[in-house]
């Protein structure tokens, strides 16, 4: 299978690279794989296929089109700017999230010849907006109060058009919050959910900037990974033309993060979390929903976590390197 | 008040450049009236204040900037290419209802200097799709089954985002399909539904393509003017960020317009009507939604008809000068 990652450079592109690399896809390995984003992404580590990474802009006249031009069998898009960079500039947002995702799409379409690719599109769950029902299903209306969630309810929009014509065959996910996030934070106001558990785990400090009864919904990276994997694989015909699935996870609130994170490094990688509240970062995560029933992915096979307790041994395991029986 | 209509050469653009002349504004006479279409628009009868017609393609380069160059406090946005062939022609519907919609929000962001003007845009119920309920409510998903559903929906998001970032005060106006249209036929599915009445009521032979027993939601081109009137001047504060309001309408079925045509024209008119059942019209005309419960917009003061009679009157008295009690 010839495989092509935009936004490979991302943690989850990195991630999914190296996943492709070592499992391919629904045991089909990946015998060609191109990885793309705006700086060169990483080659995965003992990839025997043919793998080539490109520093490219997808919005640039003429980019989707060479990065297509072989024709991939499965596209991963995950290129985006996030939602907070998405709002303090309009234009990159556009840009970005929509301009380059539609040309994507038109080079997919311009390739002719029954050309008809299998795209996963990382979308999120910032597509809803209150009011919001105590959970939320999968009919829920899509009204975002961001740009970021504008733009990607959109690139929903563009897919199912797209995939109805018949110019290509996608799959959007609606990411949980991915917890807990490697490295060093982004610029998404979501950063703050993985720093209380990741910087504490390191033995750092770590500031918490919202009320600890706050609520959200929540995966892994190696979740996330997997729902990627997954999405390649799975039969579109039972999504009909609404392509977007909101993907399972676990809701959880911030007091349930740092019990778990007190079970796991006690009551001293507690005491590294201060309290700190930032009335800008409350402002957006308030509006975010708290719990879904992602009913039509969980009858596809889509799966998560379901304990805090699980997505902290993940982290241990896959970021530290240190086997944990929670993790499997 | 300076009022820029966008759309004003078609059926709907004509009578609401008519209103706008004769009317104004919730009782605010417009001073300066400039209508816009891929055609030279026709200029109202007996209006004493400034007009200026254009004949311009939205989509062009500079053509939106040009248009809002000097500021016009009411943009009315009803420039779109029809379901049909939006459906036929996948790159023409992108260009003029995505791109050039986008590129007026664009424009009116780019004039800056605080103007924020009162934006109407026409969408449709096409942005929904199947399975329905038996009454859609306000909350119901967008998930468009065509091309120009998609298209609109796509506006919606834009216009919500646009006004939530303060760069102009939308409000969309999802409009019922409007019966009874005069003229002549274009290339909307929907056709049929004014054919089979305003053919016969002009002694004229018509078709129905499909079964009398469909239901469909309805709103004469008077009332439609009178969303248009009313939306320009509501206070939209109440909206929030949700700007497209499904407006008010007639739920009935084509034996109920039948019925309609006999109690006014008699069975002579009825008799004009030859069923020919086309597979193409019924397969885009099935999926569509039979009825809405408008909470939102009713709230708000918008009003249609209540019955076919009254929808049968207007045509009588708008388009043949006849006079009726019924239209009132």
């Amino acid at each position: 299978v010839q495989v092509l990652i935009i936004g490979a450079a991302g943690m989850l592109g990195r991630k999914l690279a190296e996943a492709m690399a070592a499992r391919g896809i629904a045991g089909a390995p990946v015998t060609d794989l191109r990885l793309a984003d705006v700086i060169a992404p990483p080659v995965p580590a003992g990839f025997s296929g043919k793998v080539q990474t490109l520093a490219v802009d997808l919005a640039a006249e003429g980019a989707a089109a060479a990065l297509v031009a072989d024709l991939p069998a499965v596209i991963f898009h995950l290129a985006a700017v996030v939602s907070g960079e998405a709002e303090a500039d309009f234009d990159k947002g556009y840009a970005v999230n929509l301009d380059a995702t539609r040309a994507l799409f038109e080079a997919i379409r311009a390739a002719g010849g029954g050309y008809r690719p299998r795209v996963v599109f990382t979308s999120s769950a910032a597509v809803f907006g209150p009011p919001f029902p105590e959970v939320i299903g999968d009919d829920f209306r899509t009204t975002p109060l961001t740009s970021y969630g504008t733009q990607k309810a959109i690139g929903e929009l563009l897919l199912n058009d797209y995939s109805r014509r018949g110019f290509l065959d996608g799959v959007g996910l609606r990411l949980p919050t991915i917890c807990i996030r490697p490295g060093t934070p982004n610029r998404a106001a979501s950063g703050f959910f993985s720093n209380i558990l990741r910087e504490p785990l390191a033995g750092l400090p770590a500031v918490l900037p919202v009320r600890d009864t706050l609520r959200h919904w929540f995966a892994s990276p190696r979740a996330a990974v997997g729902f990627l994997q997954h999405a390649a694989a799975i039969d579109t015909a039972p999504l009909g033309f609404r392509r977007s699935l909101m993907m399972p996870g676990l809701s959880a609130t911030v007091a349930d993060q740092i019990e778990a994170l007190r079970r796991v490094a006690g009551q001293q990688a507690v005491d590294l979390i201060r309290l700190a509240p930032d009335p800008v970062i409350a402002a957006i995560v308030e509006t975010w929903a708290q719990d879904y029933d992602p009913a039509r992915a969980r009858a596809l096979g889509f799966q998560a976590e379901s304990s805090f307790d699980q997505i902290i041994a993940v982290h241990l395991e896959d970021e530290l390197g240190r086997p944990h029986a929670q993790a499997r």
